[in-house]
């Protein structure tokens, strides 16, 4: 790290179902991992403020109200302004931090995010993205949620947006494209998916064609690119389908003696199988193409998932997407 | 059975990647296990005619031509008239068969069922419906991929016709029916699926509400209604998700001497369970809104799967789905 790494990120520390307790544990697991990190506590004072004066290199934010996880979230952003989402999005505003975290309702971060932070110049829409749990390799997918009614065009910007995040966060160097498409042939699909290919294949470099829905676990692309609709029902497919498979592997391993004793040999196996496939590796789901990084974490997060998305947030401001983001936007 | 339940079936002798060995094969094994079936084996004169005359209840149709799966449906159908799926589908129309099986091109067998048997009065769609491989319990989705562009008031339809598939074929009583959607409240969703909920809701009898992605394989819903894109995504990811798992799965259980003992004591219940999500149980996908039973089988089909294709396409026939379908659409 050079001298000026020194990052700074706001966090909620009202965000998911076991804040404030494991928010507070895991931002200062990550105080202490990286001692050129900041962080900007924002919640109400009894919590924030006991926390910071403990802990160096926090600064608490107090803000008096709290967005449920069932709250209407546009509607929830406007009405409370003086929310640990919204503050912490306009503390990103005005530059007193780089990055926002939180474990908190996605669609308030979204709509906080988008409201408070705003867009970069000439991104259209801002998108969600997501590292798919995948047992053979990180796939990097976007939208999967923020824009459930997309024009084709958005797909070029969130092609651009993914590739950028997959090859400096997630690391996999010159990644390939495609779209999700129900065939492998241009001229399948939709007619938005068949606007799509059409756009992306002149427009984005890295663009290999269509994916199928089986081609997205094995890694056979790198970033796969959709509208939020069918990216959120994607990859809550995925996970729910992993877990229903992992929780009958369960039964079955546990119906017999015989059985109990053939899982005690391949049980270390399996759980490193299992995490494998979590979707906690890589910190949360970044909002790509707002002024500033801002990440989303699971609402079942615990502290170690907050930790994580702590330090990727600072990981994300180092490496600078956001003006990557800026520059490969601006180009067209 | 009853005295007139004889059924006569067509059955495309070309259709699928083993066509036409294993055809014959499951063909055979059909017609052994219902004596109440006959079966027109439509294909080169040459396969058709031998095994017609060796073999009781199975007339011959030659048709000189095969569509291969790589061909553009449409055209493919337009193109070659003496094709093994466009004379199957023209014996339904014509009344020599009251359905039709096929492991060969879906696409193809869409529009040639849909062009040479015709839908029933009133249908504004035909639907591709299929049995998702849940561990939990049978769940059925459409459409899986005959309308990759949907108003969304043909998801009602899908809604009705899938229920009358899921209630008498699927064996579910009192189907509970769902929108896949990105959330569970009424609000939730792209403007495409805000539209379909409010009209689904007032039309639809078992009509519940929203399914996300993470509720299918859990067999939380009995039917889940969808546009053919979303459809065929979602059915290829939990097919792709599940394959993905078991080959990690395998993965595991063979890296050692020790997970490789462990592995023989839970081979036959992970074998039970592998099958207990295998696609093949129902026979294929049927296309519901056509004048005649359609049933479209894997390409990878075996000579099992040929069988219960056959005999699923019958018993379509003697529950008919087709004269009920007719009956709860005109009730519109």
């Amino acid at each position: 790290m050079s001298y000026d790494d020194t990052v700074t990120i706001a966090v909620d520390a009202m965000g998911g179902d076991h804040a404030p307790g494991v928010v507070l544990e895991g931002v200062a697991s990550a105080l202490a991992k990286d001692e050129r990190l900041q962080v900007v506590l924002v919640g109400p004072a009894e919590v924030v403020e006991p926390f910071a004066s403990s802990h160096a290199r926090c600064i608490a934010q107090p803000a008096s109200e709290v967005i449920a996880m069932g709250e209407h979230p546009a509607q929830a952003v406007r009405r409370k302004k003086d929310s640990s989402i919204v503050v912490g999005c306009r503390a990103v505003k005005e530059g007193h931090a780089q990055g926002f975290f939180s474990a908190g309702s996605t669609g308030a971060c979204l709509a906080a995010a988008t409201l408070g932070i705003g867009r970069i110049k000439g991104v259209q829409r801002p998108a969600l993205c997501s590292v798919i749990p995948s047992p053979v390799a990180p796939v990097v997918m976007a939208d999967i949620g923020a824009n459930a009614d997309c024009k084709p065009e958005y797909l070029v910007q969130f092609a651009q947006m993914a590739s950028i995040y997959a090859e400096k966060v997630v690391g996999i160097e010159h990644p390939r494209v495609a779209l999700l498409n129900i065939g492998e042939e241009d001229t399948k699909g939709s007619q938005f998916a068949q606007q799509a290919f059409s756009l992306m294949k002149d427009n984005v470099s890295g663009f290999v064609g269509n994916a199928e829905g089986n081609d997205i676990i094995t890694a056979k692309y790198d970033v796969i690119v959709t509208d939020g609709f069918t990216g959120n029902v994607v990859l809550k497919t995925v996970e729910g389908t992993a877990k229903a498979l992992f929780d009958a592997l369960k039964g079955v391993m546990t119906s017999s003696l015989k059985t109990k004793i053939g899982a005690l040999a391949v049980k270390g196996d399996l759980k490193a199988l299992k995490d494998s496939i979590s979707a906690d590796t890589y910190g949360g789901a970044p909002l790509l193409g707002v002024a500033g990084v801002c990440l989303v974490g699971h609402g079942s997060s615990n502290a170690t998932a907050i930790e994580n998305g702590v330090l990727a947030s600072a990981s994300m401001v180092r490496k600078d997407v956001t003006g990557l983001i800026a520059e490969a936007v601006g180009k067209r």
